[in-house]
């Protein structure tokens, strides 16, 4: 039978921030605030695990609601994150039993930690030693990620936004280039340095009357060369070009197209400068085209101007999910997402061991792209559509309407 | 005593696009439709006067009203811009003829030209040659600039939807930034060749919570020296650090500092990358500390997804308001805006001779800085606060709300 425990509850963030991570916080808090009779106290840690081990602990009720409520419009991740990664529980087990030491003190008896699959690694440990220890309690992980990655899960918290930003970003430069007679080759670099999702988004774009003439994902090898040819030909034909690239787009031999800065002697300097600035540099040399690179950079993950709608509404929802089921006395599970129906865009939530999810990524499936491998098919944005939400009167499909002539 | 002209309307788009250019256009079409005893037609050029010259002519009667609603939301020039100079009347005749000829055929009475200082040249020398050959017509300047930069105006339509969206990714990287126990050196690059007043924007941010470390504009010389000094400083006390830097910045001789990457070895090549990948790769190099640039790039002047809606609105209203006294009679001038009160904050709109205008730039001025050169002070934050608007529950002084530990 399972316990049904009383006591103290921490929240901790880690990984790269998403839009809506901060909405899973207030969907946490809300949700606690609910169950008084179970859980006294609210924490959060300063910097993930990193802070806990100094016992760096916030507590959530110096905060009012009306202080709280703008975590909804909060980028980074507003309790701090960290990259702390625990070993093993025999080298590291001085940070084990502090860890343990501090839950005693604050009588923490539900934990949930918000992140990606790195940091379902490090849960899944404290839990797991806790148990070994005989300290009760329930510890659930909370997804979040922009780059979508997390196995078994339709998707991810934090996706949807970063897809809506890209979407509309890229449709916006497809218009701004359309304002002149010759256009330029423009390279959007997007994050992603082993799944396409972020960068298959940019295809929305189309739905908004963009068209998208290449997209590059680190899923299937990269040519430089073939690139080069296809990019002159769409000059020629069109006097533009829209070219979106993932970050981490490998040749053939696996080696990141980034690093060839130097041999293609562009850039006598490879550490800062990504992919995009490299192969615009390229088409600029090679093929004498007016070419420009915009880098997406952190705006992917920041945005809290216009987040997707849904994706607020299903991070605020995991988190309270987590709760409740760590009520129930669940433990050592992740809050999964399973897609009902497409049409209406029903989910239903669910948990998953998260061993299976810890330290594991899920790629773009090879499904979702073209023959030739350089752009998406409708597929995929049957499948992303209804994460980016339609959030206002100003937007159609998620993407702010546009005239065209 | 001034002419009731009679007869078909034509609008043109020049310079770089605004994220409220098309909002222009919008407030235009819809006043000219008020008046069909004065106004029979309404076209657009496309692409400005190049596809003038060629007549290609949009006829905006071809489109709804709703499908012209969307030029609120709709980035770019929607009808095509161009950065055609006419010369001189009389090394450019035949186009000045061209251009009258096709004034004739199309019965055009009225003419707008949207864009910046070197638009207003153009419209002014096709009025005058107008005048030369006698033919009777009203052309009106609508003014439009991301950059902020034409003299005898309080601001320009366009700045505040630009500053509006510096001021939140700024805020945004800052709390993104501290999401981290250590931080970085992180590098925003922002557009203005020559005038500072979008950098200076994002001294806004501060409303938010955020702290902008070090803002540099074109107004004032940079030294590189100094600079690495004061990041160090900046980040030995606060592990991190924060600076807006103009893409223009010039040392104490006038020279771009984007140019100096050769000397500095950092790159091999400085034709595509900016003054923010360089400062970036300087800080690593010789202060051996985490930096990243983040370029905004076109995204400044295309966002569409949160523009401010005091622009917008003004955008639309100096559009009819250009309309309204070319009916009355009015001709070779440029709308202005004068401002005459802060709180509340209250415009008038007026007009000035074009030739005033034309081909002339309004720099920051220098009491806008702090006494180091180095930051923006509140006087600045005063004048830009009104143009950034506050459209919705989610904002505060025209910024998404934070949540702050």
């Amino acid at each position: 039978m399972k316990k049904r425990l009383i006591g103290n509850l921490i929240y901790g963030q880690s990984g790269g921030p998403t839009s809506v991570i901060n909405s899973s916080a207030y969907g946490l808090f809300t949700e606690a605030k609910k169950h008084k009779d179970r859980i006294n106290k609210i924490y959060a840690m300063h910097y993930g695990i990193e802070g806990l081990l100094k016992e760096d602990i916030i507590d959530i009720d110096n905060y009012s609601d009306k202080e709280l409520k703008n975590l909804l419009t909060t980028p980074g991740s507003a309790f701090g994150s960290n990259r702390y990664k625990l070993g093993n529980d025999v080298e590291d087990k001085d940070k084990f039993d502090k860890i343990i030491e501090i839950f005693k003190k604050y009588n923490i008896r539900f934990f949930f930690y918000n992140g990606g699959n790195d940091s379902m690694e490090t849960i899944k440990k404290i839990l797991d030693y806790a148990k070994k220890v005989n300290y009760d309690m329930c510890g659930i992980g909370i997804p979040k990620t922009i780059d979508n990655d997390l196995p078994y899960l339709d998707h991810t918290p934090g996706y949807g936004s970063a897809a809506k930003f890209i979407a509309n970003v890229v449709s916006q430069i497809y218009f701004d280039d359309n304002s002149y007679i010759n256009g330029r080759v423009n390279i959007i670099e997007i994050m992603g340095r082993n799944a396409g999702w972020l960068t298959a988004s940019s295809s929305l774009a189309t739905l908004n009357g963009a068209i998208i003439d290449l997209i590059y994902v680190p899923e299937t090898p990269f040519n430089i060369e073939e690139f080069l040819k296809k990019v002159e030909k769409i000059y020629q034909n069109k006097r533009r070009c829209l070219v979106c690239v993932s970050e981490g787009i490998k040749d053939k031999d696996g080696n990141f197209i980034s690093a060839f800065s130097n041999d293609y002697d562009a850039f006598g300097h490879n550490q800062l400068g990504g992919v995009g600035i490299f192969l615009s540099s390229l088409v600029t040399k090679r093929l004498n085209l007016r070419s420009r690179y915009i880098e997406l950079s952190l705006l992917q993950r920041t945005n809290t101007c216009f987040p997707s709608d849904v994706d607020v509404k299903e991070a605020r929802k995991v988190a309270s999910y987590a709760l409740k089921v760590a009520l129930r006395g669940s433990t050592n599970k992740i809050v999964t997402i399973k897609r009902v129906s497409d049409e209406p865009y029903k989910i239903k939530l669910g948990l998953l061991n998260i061993a299976l999810v810890a330290n594991k990524e899920k790629y773009l499936p090879l499904t979702y792209l073209n023959i030739e491998h350089d752009n998406i098919l409708p597929s995929f944005i049957k499948y992303a559509l209804p994460l980016i939400g339609n959030d206002s009167k100003k937007e159609e499909n998620g993407l702010y309407k546009s005239f065209k002539l």
